[in-house]
Parts: C-alpha cells; structure tokens; sequence
C-alpha cells in the first residue's frame, strides 16, 4: 500500500509544484528512493548518491508518467508569479477611479448591467489569480485558471436561465445581444441528394460544391481538436460514427440534421472528421515523442533558440498518453461509455441550445461557446483521466471535469425545459428498433465480458487445475494467489497493473 | 537554497495533504533527513533508520511548525471525501425536480430572485466540494471552503451595490428584506456623563446601568475571538486603544461613536476588551500546549474518550504560535502597520456601512456581516501571517486574505460613494493636531529604527574593528561574513532566523 500512495504523492507534488522547480524534484527523487519497502538498506545507499550528487542537474529530470522525462532548468521569473498583491492593488486603482471619480449615470437598467459586468470582471480577477491549479501549466497556470472561471460564469448565467419562464429566457438574451430575443426563420433543408445532378445542365455537381463551406474547415478543426483532447483512435472514430447516427435519428426534430447520406458519410466521417482525426494523432505522435526540456529563456544563447522557446511556451509542459483500456474491468468500461455519453450530449447541444434560445447558427455567442469548450474539453477530459486512473481512497472529480459536466446537464435541463414538445417527438419505429438493438448489444457484451467470461475461466481454470497432479497443485499454490485465476489478470490487467502503469 | 525550500515543501505537503495523512508524513520525515546539505552520510544512516522502522506508530508524528508535533493516525473515514460526484449527482437531482417536474410561476420578479439564489447555491455547491484549501482543516475542509465561496458571494454582491447610484443602491436593499430601504430615525446619544449623578434621586448610578446593556458580552466576545485571530497581546491591545482614539476622533461624524469618557476607557478598554483579550490569551496558551493527537474515533475504545475526539475536532489540527516581530525590518514593520490599518478599517466600517445603506443596527444582516468575518478573519490572518515567513520567491498572498482585503476596501468605497459628506465632515483642528503628531512620532521611529540606527551602528562596528589589532582582524575574517555587522543581524532577526523557524 505505501509504495504506490507514496509514489503518487510523489506525482502529485511535481505536478502542482511544477512552478517551484527546485524543491519538487528533490522530494519525488527521495521518494521513489525511500519507499522500496523490500530493500532498506539499498533504497538508503540510493538515497546517500543522490545526494552526493546533488548537482542542478541531475536534479532537474523528472518522471512524468508512462514513458515520458520533464527536463526543466528551474527558471522561475517574473512571468510565472501569482502577482496576488499587484492585482488586488490595480484592482483597488480601478474600483476608486470607476465608482468615485467617474459619475454614475441615472440609468438603472444601465448601471445593473455594468454592476454585474463589473462583478463578473472581480470574480475573473480574483480567479485568475487565486483559484487552484489544474493538470496544465503551458502557456501559463492563469490561462487555464482563467478558463475554469469562464466556466462557473457560464454555469451560473446557465442556471439563472434554467430558473426564468421559456419567454423570460429568451427575453434575457436580448440584454446580451438586442438582436436576439426573435424567432429564427424556417429554413429550407429539402432538396435532392444527387451527386451528380442531370437536371441542373450548368453545374450538375453543384450539390457538391453547396456542401463544400465555411463547415468543412469548421469540422476539421473540430475534430483535429477533439482527437487532442480524446487522445484515442478508436473513441474518437465512434464518437464520430455515432454522432452521424444521431444525426439521423434526431432529424425529425432538429431539421438541419438532415443531410444527404453522402454528406453524413463521406464529407463529414471521412473527409472532414476522418482528416481532422488523422492529423490529431500525427500530432499526438509527436507530442508523446517530442523531449520535455525546459530552459529559462535568458539562459539559451541564440534567438533562434529563443524564438523555439517562446513556441515550445504552447505546447505541454509534460505528455501523458492516455490508454482507456475500457474492456479493463467493469469501471472503466461504464466510465468510458459515460465519456461517450456525455460527449455526445454536449455535441447535441450546441444544436439544440441555439434552438431553443433562439440563436442564430452565425451568432458569435454559438461561436464562443465552441471557443469555451474546446479549452475546458482538455482539462476536463485529463481530469476524467485522472480520476479513473487514481487508486487513491480520497481521489476527486477534477473541478474542470465537475464545470464540465454540470454544465453539459445544465444545459440539456434547459433544451428540455425550453422546448419539451420538440424533444417528445415520437421517434420513428425503425429508429427506435435500432437504438434498442445497439443498447441490447452493448448489455449483453457487457454482461458476457464482465460477469459471464470470468466465471467460464474459473471453471476452466478449476477443472484444469483438477487434472493436475496434487504435487503441481501445491507448488502453484506456493507460487501465486491461488484464489485469482491467472487468466483474469492476464487478461484483464488488473488494478494492480493500472497502479504500476502510473509510477 | 535546497535546504529552506524543500523543508518548506515538505510543510507545505503536510499542510495540503493532511486529508491523506498516510502518505504525507511518510514524505515529511524523509525530507527532513534528506536534506541536510553538510553530512550525507549521516543523513543516509538517518533514512536507513527511518525506513527500518516503518511502524505506522512513528510515521505518523509530524513537525508542524516552531514547537509543536501533530500525532494523526492517518484514519480517513467517510466523512474526510470530498464527495465531488455524490455533490454533482445530488446537485443534478435538485435542477431536475425544481425545473422540469415543478412549474414554473410567471412572476419575472420571483423568477429572478429565484435565479440568482439558485446560482449562488450552485456556486457554493461547486466552491464547497471544489475550491482550493485555505491552512485551516478543522472541524472539516468544507467549512472553510464554504466561508470563502461566501466572501466571494459577498464581495461581488459588494461590487454590485458599489456601481449603482446612491437611491438604487439603498433601495436594492428592499429585495433582500422589505423593511429595509427607508432613512433611519435620528437617536439622541447625548445626556451627561456623571458616574454618580445626584440629580436623579431614585438611582444615582443609573447612567452606568444604561450601558451595560447587550453590547457588554459582545464587545467582550468579540475581542475573546479577536485575540484568538491576531494571536499576540500587544497588537490586540494597540487595535482596542486606537479604535477608542478613532471613535473620539469621529464622533462628529456618526453620533454613536460619542460616549463618555468612563465608557471608552474603563467599559470598553478595561473591562469588555481588556477581560476578552485575557481570557483569548489563556486560550491561547492552552492551544499552544494541547497536545495534537488525532485518533479514529473507531480506534478509540471508550465513549468518554470518543465524546472528547468529537469536541476536539472543533480544535484546530496543529498550532502556529504569531510571532509578528514589527520591529525586525522594515518589511516586517509596514506590513504589521498595514495589518492594524486594515483591521480599524473593517471595524469602522461596520458602523459606517450600516449608517450609509440605512440599515437598523439591531437588523440580521448587521450581525450575519460580524459572523461572517468571524469565519473568515482568522483564515485571513494566518495566511497574512505565511505571506510575511515566507521565503519562497512564488509567494501568494492566501486566497481569503485577498478576498478579506477587497472586501474592506470594497466596503469602503461603497461608505465614500453613499454618503461623501459625512465623509467629509472637517475634523476638529485640536484632533488633526493629535492625529499629525501621532504619524509624525511613527514616521521618525521607523526612520530612525530602519535607516539611522544601523548607519550609527555600522559606524561604530568599522571604529570597533579599526582599534582592533590586525591579527584579530584576520580571525574575525576567517570567522563569519565581516559585511554584516553582528550587531544588526542580532538585533533585527535576520531573514536566517525567520527561515529557521519554519523548519
């Protein structure tokens, strides 16, 4: 029990220290070293190098996971404090010359809306500087401190307008944009599917070149972000398929669902989705092969040097692969399928929100949400990683994860809450046949892999062992546990394994 | 260098991980060993020592701080989690009920209330399970965790008031409470000041009844938490004296700072102030040399014994004894100034605030303010306190004492904005005379204490060495560092000292 836990307070303490470069390495050095509990007096011999050796360098390589080192010089300037008391004071500054130099207008209405703005502004400065640090540092820990505030906003402006009346809400935007508040236009998604088009004589392709817009980079990019985010082949290609499938069921209620079969199959999964996915992991290859080495940027000689270092200041700090591993056991596998789950609902959303609260698809509110999720995505996704992967007793739901996640239900409660009638649209037979197929399928293999399997390996295992002589018997007893059938572990790479993995 | 820092961090992953107590200690200890930069070897033999005896027994006593060890025998039970998922399921479960499955009222006015009170207890929900932990972990992390969602709550509820105009900002108070937003009646606080007053002939010492009324046990309970929040006689006696000197100074502008001279020096002072700051000292002293042993309270065996563990868990988990030591350098001596400013500030604006936004001082929300910096004060100052030792380059100034800080300032400018001609009152010429020399005698103490005296000192240290003969020179070279004279390090408690304490 002592050696993973110390191992991974060893972890944890680089991770969070990661600004405090000089003193982290040291401990988690003296850790791995101290807590071998077999050999004492070796880990000890260990430890008295270590410190003979007590040289920057050699103290400056981390373990950062799996397969990755962190070379970090320990550089810490100006740029990467807090300013706690410098903010607090500009803070002050402004609060004195807003509300007592200036005068306030007469206008209610106004000044309610610049106090809330002004409160929302004191929230993000505070939060940037004081709220706690998440699993990324690059291109600095206010980033993302940043984006975590964005998000309990956004949570908050969600609940205020999940508790308001359906034309209340909607009334609401209009304080944010005035040009909102009104019904979107029908709009015309019929049309043939047609490749090639033989009643069209000047462009007979021109169902094609209709499709090819401003969406096709949009959902290349998507993707290529998403598959950073997800950083897995395979769950990004059945995100992507099932999303397509979604598509096709939900069209009935959200018209722009509908699309020709090529445009769902072609353009969006392989091209787009399919390009976007391919690129992602190049660049995962890449970051997962790319030397962690950070050097204080007066210690480099050359501008190029420079120039590198300032780029490399946008990529991560550190690279942790993440390896699902969802047929693992039964935990990882419900929990990725609620990855999943939860994915999806959040793609839906974004359809069905600007629905609901009447938002026009060019809107740039839609656009900033987007811009929102994909750099809450990552944290979140990396704290989800996290969780699963913590054999601690006291682990928590990341707090971005926690935002994340509310969030996405938030706004579900609101598209509901909004617009029951065109989520109870009955979903046609065929569909519902299907859908019920799939989750049927899914259960069984479920029960099969998890319940099912184990008990046939046991039973292998038993009669195998029943034939064994009884001297076999006993020194496989002596060898391992007896109790755990080989076959399981080997196959399900038990907790055991997942721990070891994170050392 | 490695020798503060790591020691620190070791502290610091003590005082952070105190939840998973297992493995922290573990990481504590062997810091301690392996740091010591001048005898590797011995410190090897230390760690081997340590690590042959891995009893949980002696694992488990930590240093925390100057003079006092924290036994914990690392039990984390159910009530330690932090319940991030159980929080976000329950949290979803109550948006379902309330919006989906209860109707909503059309009464945009109930509805906005509504909302926002929603948001908050969504933020508090996120901040109590979420937020990041301040120094204090006793009765349970999530109480001071909720204390500080709650300054942020009323910081930006602050803010808000702050930026509308004076009308609109009183009458918002209606929202909160409709009895509040109208003028407060005018009080007469005058009548004569005799302790024996011959002129009333049924009871001559009626004038002393008067006062001892319910604000006897609050002043004296005030000052008993006071004490225990700046943790040191001097400063607690300086802030009561001056807040008295203050109420003298502007009782020409809140008529209820007039009283007589007996109530100021001997009620207040003396006898409410005086006998809290006694009994918050013996408080203190108790704190300071109670021992520090938690135990499961499973693993305690009798009743009396697990009724005590309950009582203690409202004891704090370790003890830091203040040393403010004002007079050790100039840092030190603007910063114990800024803490005392700081502090009558608050304190004034408890009665300002209420004259300037028109409420009743006997009203609720008068008396929720003063619990609410009850809670939060002594955070405040503990971490104001870390700040000031801390010998880190990344030093932030705590979470709470930030929030703390805006918040008085904050309230502040809301007094200035209110009502900025009571603000302005001229202050009688005889009490800006008192108040001039008062910053005068303070100004030529510090110039003297931090500039002049070490000059003169420095003089006298460089004729010292010139009478010396040459031989004893060389010795004294060979000795320590002859830069700085030995007189000023004794005398001021170099940064040296400061670190060494920390250990």
């Amino acid at each position: 029990m002592t050696k993973p836990e110390s191992r991974k307070s060893g972890v944890a303490a680089m991770s969070s220290t990661s600004k405090c470069a000089t003193s982290a390495p040291a401990t988690a050095q003296v850790n791995d070293g101290a807590v071998e509990p077999g050999c004492p007096d070796h880990s000890a011999h260990i430890k008295a190098n270590v410190m003979k050796q007590t040289s920057r360098e050699s103290m400056n390589w981390r373990n950062c996971g799996v397969d990755c080192e962190v070379y970090d010089d320990g550089t810490n300037t100006f740029f990467w404090r807090a300013h706690t008391v410098t903010v607090l004071f500009i803070l002050t500054c402004a609060l004195v010359y807003v509300t007592l130099l200036e005068e306030t207008p007469q206008d209610t209405a106004y000044n309610t809306k610049r106090g809330i703005v002004a409160s929302i502004l004191v929230f993000l400065c505070f939060g940037v500087t004081q709220a706690k640090d998440g699993p990324f540092t690059r291109p600095h820990p206010a980033y993302w401190r940043f984006w975590l505030c964005v998000s309990v906003v956004y949570e908050l402006f969600l609940i205020f307008i999940l508790f308001q009346t359906v034309h209340d809400g909607r009334q609401f935007m209009k304080y944010i944009d005035p040009k909102l508040g009104v019904p979107l236009p029908e709009r015309d998604y019929g049309g043939n599917c047609l490749m090639y088009d033989p009643g069209n004589t000047t462009d007979p392709f021109h169902n094609i070149w209709d499709k090819i817009d401003g969406f096709v980079p949009a959902h290349f990019l998507g993707w290529y972000i998403k598959t950073l985010v997800i950083r897995d082949w395979w769950m990004c290609m059945i995100i992507s398929v099932m999303f397509e499938f979604l598509e096709y069921s939900l069209e009935h209620q959200l018209p722009n669902f509908s699309e020709c079969w090529w445009d769902h199959w072609i353009m969006d999964v392989l091209v787009c989705n399919g390009l976007g996915i391919y690129c992602g992991m190049k660049t995962l290859g890449w970051l997962s092969m790319k030397p962690y080495q950070w050097q204080g940027l007066w210690n480099i000689p050359t501008y190029k040097g420079k120039i590198k270092r300032i780029a490399f200041q946008f990529t991560p700090y550190s690279w942790v692969k993440f390896e699902w591993k969802p047929a693992s056991n039964l935990r990882r596998w419900l929990a990725v399928l609620g990855i999943i789950f939860m994915f999806l609902l959040a793609e839906l959303n974004t359809f069905y929100l600007k629905f609901v609260l009447w938002m026009p698809p060019e809107h740039y509110l839609v656009l900033l949400r987007l811009v929102f999720f994909v750099n809450v995505g990552g944290v979140a996704m990396r704290e989800i990683y996290d969780f699963m992967d913590d054999p601690k007793f006291h682990r928590k739901l990341g707090q971005q994860a926690w935002l994340v996640a509310a969030i996405t239900v938030t706004e579900f409660l609101i598209v509901v809450k909004y617009d029951p009638n065109t989520i109870m649209l009955p979903i046609p037979f065929f569909i519902t046949q299907c859908w019920f197929l799939g989750i049927l399928l899914i259960f069984t293999w479920t029960l099969w892999r998890f319940f099912f399997r184990d008990i046939t390996l046991r039973y292998k295992e038993t009669r195998r062992r029943k034939q064994e002589s009884p001297s076999d018997r006993d020194r496989s007893l002596g060898n391992g546990n007896p109790s755990t059938p080989s076959g399981r572990s080997k196959l399900n790479g038990s907790s055991e394994t997942v721990r070891q993995r994170k050392s």
